[in-house]
C-alpha cells in the first residue's frame, strides 16, 4: 500500500515588516497511519484571517505565535475521509483548525460538524462562521446598539465588517461603512444595504466622514486603527463604545499611534478589545442566528476565492494590503 | 444699610496652552437682596482641581465651558449666613458649587447640608468629597479590583491617586502609584500604605515600573496621560481594565498621542473615561464608605492650602505643574 503524501505550508521565516511569500515553505510529507479515536479531514477551502499576520511575530500577541517549521495553523472547511472515531463518519462535513494542508488529523477537539445545508459550505468560515461570531460579539456584546443610533464600521467590506454593518441595520441603527475605494464602497451601500459608505483612499476622511455622521457615531467596531480610528474618534458622541477587533494597519510594521486619547475622557468612551475564539459561550447562539439570517437572505456576503494550496500565502499577503474583496478563501480540493 | 460687597474671580479670557494669572480678573461688586426661596453661603474654602483647566477652553469638552466674565465655578465649603429657604438655618456648613468668590447666593440645587463633625470640613472637599467619591466610582465600578491583583495609579499623591490607591489597598490589591519626585513617592509608600510608588521624573519610567510590577497591571486609574499612559499600557495583563479620570498632561497645551493603541486589542483590555458628576446614583453609597473610613483613619490625606481669594489662579496653575501636594484648598475665610 503506498504511503498516503500530505501537502503543506510551514512558516519558514519570521517578517520584519512586510511579509512576503518567502516567509513561508510548501512542503510534502507522509501521513502516519490514523490514530485511534482520531479521523482524517481532507481541507476544501481555508479561511485567510488578518490575526495570521499577528500569530507570526515571536512576541507576545493576542494569540500564541506560530511555530516555525509547522503548518501555518487556520481555519478551513473539509470532509471526513476516515475515521476512527465514533462521532464522525466519513463523509461528514466539518469546520475546525485544520491548517494550510491538504490533510489534517485530529481528535475532534473544537471541530465542528456541518449539518444540513441551509448555507453553502464556505459561509461556515466567513458570515456563518468565527468572522461573523465576531460581528455578532462586538456588536451585541460591547456596542450594544440601541434603535436610531449611528453605528460605523471600518473595513465594512470585509468578513466581520459586511456583517456588523448588516445586523446593526437589523437592529434599526444608521451603519456607515469605511472601506477602500469606490467599488468596496459602492458594494457597501447597494448590496449589503448600509445607508453610506466612506472610502479612505479618497483623501478626505475626516470630511467625509463627518458628511455620512451628522449625528456623530454612537458605536464603532474597529477593525482597521491608524488614521480611520483617529478620524472616528473625533466624530463620536458622549458614551459611545468602541469594539477593538482588529489593528490591521499596525500589524505590518510599526505601532501606530492614537492621535487624541483625551478624547476617551472628553466623550466617556467605553473602548474594549476582544478575541472571539475567548468567548466561547456565546457561539452557538450566534451561530444559530447567523445561519437563520443567511438562510433567509437577510445577511449577504461575498468571496474572495484563490485556488491552490500554494496561493495561501500570496491571499493572506493581498489581505493584509486590502487587496481582498469579502471574505478572503483558499480552495484547495473539490 | 451699607449694601454688602462681594469679592470675586472671574474668568478675563480663554487661554491659548498655559494658564497664566492674567486670564483672570478679581472684582468686587455689591451683592443683590437675597431672593425668596434662596440662602447665601459665605465660603470657607475653595476647592481647586484640574477639571477647570477643561472649562476653561471654549471647545467642547468633557464639561461646559466656563464663561466669560462670570464667577469661575467650582466647589466649596461654607457656611450659612443669611437665608430664606426652609432647609438651611444660618450657622449650618454646606458644600456645593459656590465658585471663587466670598459669598454665594443659591436656591440648595446639588448643596450638601454637613452634618456632625465625623471628619473635618476641608476632608469634604477632598477624600470625602467630589474627588472621593472620584476614585471610588472608577476603582469599584470600571476596574473592578479583585484580590491580590496589582492596581497602578497615576498622581498618586493627589487628592483623588491617594484614595484610589488606599481603597485597592482595602480590597486586598497591590497598590502602586506613580508620581512626581522622591518627596511625593516616600509619602505614597510610608504615609498612605502603597506598596510602591514610581517617580516619572526620576527618568527610568518604563524600568522603574516594570520593577514596581512583577506581575504585571491588572488596573490603572489614569489621572494623568502622555508617557505615564504609556509606559503603563505596555504593563497591562490580558483582560486589564483602565478608568480614565484625566489626561493632565494633554490640558495645558496640545493634544499627547499614545504610542500603542494596539495594545487594548492585544491585551484585550476595557479603558473606559468617565465623569463622577454624571453618576450621582453612588455618591451616597460612595460618601458613607469615604466619611466612616476618614474617621476610623484608613484613609489618610493631606492637603495644600493658600490663603486669600486671589491667590485661587496660582493655586490652579500649581495643580496643573503638579506643584500641589495632596488636595490643593484655598482658604478665604475662617
Amino acid at each position: 500500500m503506498t504511503q498516503q503524501m500530505n501537502r503543506r505550508i510551514v512558516l519558514a521565516s519570521r517578517p520584519q515588516g512586510k511579509v512576503r511569500t518567502d516567509h513561508f515553505r510548501l512542503e510534502e510529507a507522509p501521513l502516519a497511519e490514523l490514530a485511534q479515536g482520531h479521523f482524517r479531514v481532507r481541507n476544501l477551502y481555508l479561511s485567510i484571517d488578518p490575526y495570521m499576520r499577528g500569530r507570526m511575530n515571536e512576541a507576545k500577541s493576542y494569540v500564541e505565535p506560530q511555530p516555525l517549521d509547522e503548518v501555518m495553523a487556520g481555519g478551513a472547511v473539509g470532509e471526513v475521509v476516515e475515521t476512527k472515531h465514533g462521532g464522525f463518519a466519513v463523509g461528514d462535513k466539518v469546520t475546525g483548525m485544520f491548517g494550510w494542508q491538504q490533510y489534517c488529523d485530529t481528535d475532534g477537539t473544537g471541530v465542528r460538524k456541518l449539518e444540513g445545508a441551509q448555507v453553502p459550505l464556505t459561509a461556515h468560515l466567513g458570515v456563518a462562521g468565527m468572522p461573523g461570531v465576531t460581528a455578532w460579539y462586538g456588536l451585541n456584546k460591547i456596542i450594544a446598539p440601541r434603535e436610531g443610533r449611528t453605528i460605523v464600521v471600518s473595513a465594512a467590506s470585509g468578513a466581520v465588517g459586511s456583517v456588523v454593518g448588516q445586523l446593526a441595520k437589523l437592529a434599526g441603527c444608521r451603519a456607515v461603512g469605511i472601506a477602500g475605494g469606490a467599488d468596496k464602497c459602492r458594494y457597501v451601500v447597494e448590496e449589503l444595504g448600509f445607508d453610506a459608505c466612506v472610502d479612505y483612499k479618497a483623501g478626505n476622511l475626516h470630511r467625509d466622514l463627518k458628511a455620512a455622521t451628522p449625528d456623530g457615531v454612537d458605536g464603532y467596531f474597529e477593525n482597521v486603527g491608524g488614521e480611520v480610528l483617529d478620524a472616528t474618534l473625533a466624530r463620536m458622541n458622549p458614551f459611545g463604545r468602541i469594539a477593538v477587533c482588529g489593528m490591521i494597519a499596525g500589524y505590518d510594521g510599526q505601532p501606530v499611534p492614537l492621535k487624541q486619547p483625551s478624547i476617551i475622557l472628553t466623550m466617556r468612551l467605553l473602548v474594549q478589545g476582544f478575541i472571539v475564539t475567548e468567548h466561547l459561550d456565546v457561539w452557538p447562539e450566534a451561530l444559530t442566528t447567523l445561519v437563520s439570517l443567511v438562510a433567509q437572505k437577510k445577511l449577504r456576503y461575498r468571496e474572495s476565492i484563490v485556488e491552490g494550496l500554494e496561493r495561501a500565502p500570496e491571499a493572506l499577503i493581498g489581505l493584509l494590503h486590502g487587496k481582498n474583496f469579502g471574505k478572503q478563501l483558499v480552495k484547495i480540493a473539490r
